[in-house]
């Protein structure tokens, strides 16, 4: 697994952000992308800063705007809002034919985001299937893992759902997220994303219940 | 919780008669359900037999029709398989005004269980709601604890998301479910029983490729 290039789309926020720390530990280059290239390098000095604290050299983090990024990444992977999922699509679909898409999309619509709305057809992942065309290769995982939990580097009592209809690309998920401190599971195709998407606002609630991160994770395996 | 009698509709089937045991356990009056009066006397025989296996007195077990069994129970759990789900609840739906209806049904549909299908609408308990009318206090419960499991009268490794839109009846729920042996959680609003209809068939995918029986547990909470 040594050597990806990843590139992380929204990389500015606070999933994506988790997200970049954890690839640049495990060893990947990693292109933060943005909207704005000034955004995204001030993210990644942020990044190089928080794990140099944890004595940790990551000289292969830099930013850019996400076509860019996409561009000269091996694996991409898109952590943005949902509503802005489509738009981000659409403005990279060129740099993605061939590669491993990672889509990290919960499909909330705020306020009711502890309310499952399932978008048209059901899953966000479906969606981004149909638009980006079938010589993309879409992995649907990481919806369920809360972005504070994912920034502190600490082993994560989460496990992460992967879906996908390209099983090849699957099984280099689940390896590469291994990687990052954290159980992954090829868990069929990509329509049965729908769920890790929806479980999202389960945990939400559970969340607002009892003043915590909930996080699932599987049992009855080993 | 004591005193309550249950309904276990469907419960010579194999969830239906592991929730009967543990509901008897318990100390719940359990009538199992069917659409054969015999087979359920019979179920609760075979309930009365395992039980006493176990050292447990498990008098308050019997087996009725399902019509005679809704209607002599506090609170009714629905657990026959998903093709059966709408006609049976159509042929007891007098016998459950008022009451807490706990419907387990999980939309598979074979032979491609490890899919996700969604039914029309996206869910099957929101599908029952609808047909029951908002007097029947549904709650959702239980599609993700694998049915060995739940007979073997063992802790369980796997929690229940609980939801519906009474919530007061959600409550009762998760009480009555942490006193069978697993843990429980409130997890919203009946929409998002998709959620856990759905994720069932991720786990059969997960034990199909581990020869095993997984189930989920929710992290991050305690």
């Amino acid at each position: 697994m040594l050597g990806k290039s990843c590139a992380v789309l929204g990389g500015t926020g606070s999933l994506g952000f988790g997200l970049v720390l954890r690839l640049a530990r495990a060893g990947h280059e990693v292109i933060i992308g943005s909207r704005s290239r000034e955004n995204a390098e001030a993210a990644a000095e942020r990044a190089r800063t928080v794990l140099a604290e944890h004595g940790i050299d990551a000289g292969k983090i830099r930013g850019d705007e996400n076509p860019a990024a996409a561009a000269t990444a091996d694996i991409i992977a898109v952590t943005v809002p949902y509503a802005q999922q489509q738009a981000l699509l659409a403005a990279v679909t060129d740099h993605l034919r061939g590669k491993i898409v990672i889509d990290a999309t919960v499909p909330l619509m705020p306020p009711k985001v502890g309310t499952v709305q399932l978008p048209e057809g059901g899953s966000a992942a479906v969606a981004a299937q149909a638009l980006l065309g079938e010589d993309v290769r879409l992995v649907s995982a990481l919806q369920n893992v809360a972005a504070d939990k994912l920034q502190s580097l600490e082993p994560l009592e989460c496990d992460v759902l992967v879906t996908g209809d390209d099983r090849d690309a699957c099984t280099e998920v689940v390896g590469l997220i291994a990687g990052l401190g954290m159980e992954a599971y090829y868990a069929g195709p990509l329509a049965n994303s729908v769920a890790a998407e929806a479980l999202t606002s389960l945990l939400i609630t559970i969340n607002r219940q009892f003043k915590c991160q909930a996080g699932i994770r599987i049992t009855g395996v080993k």
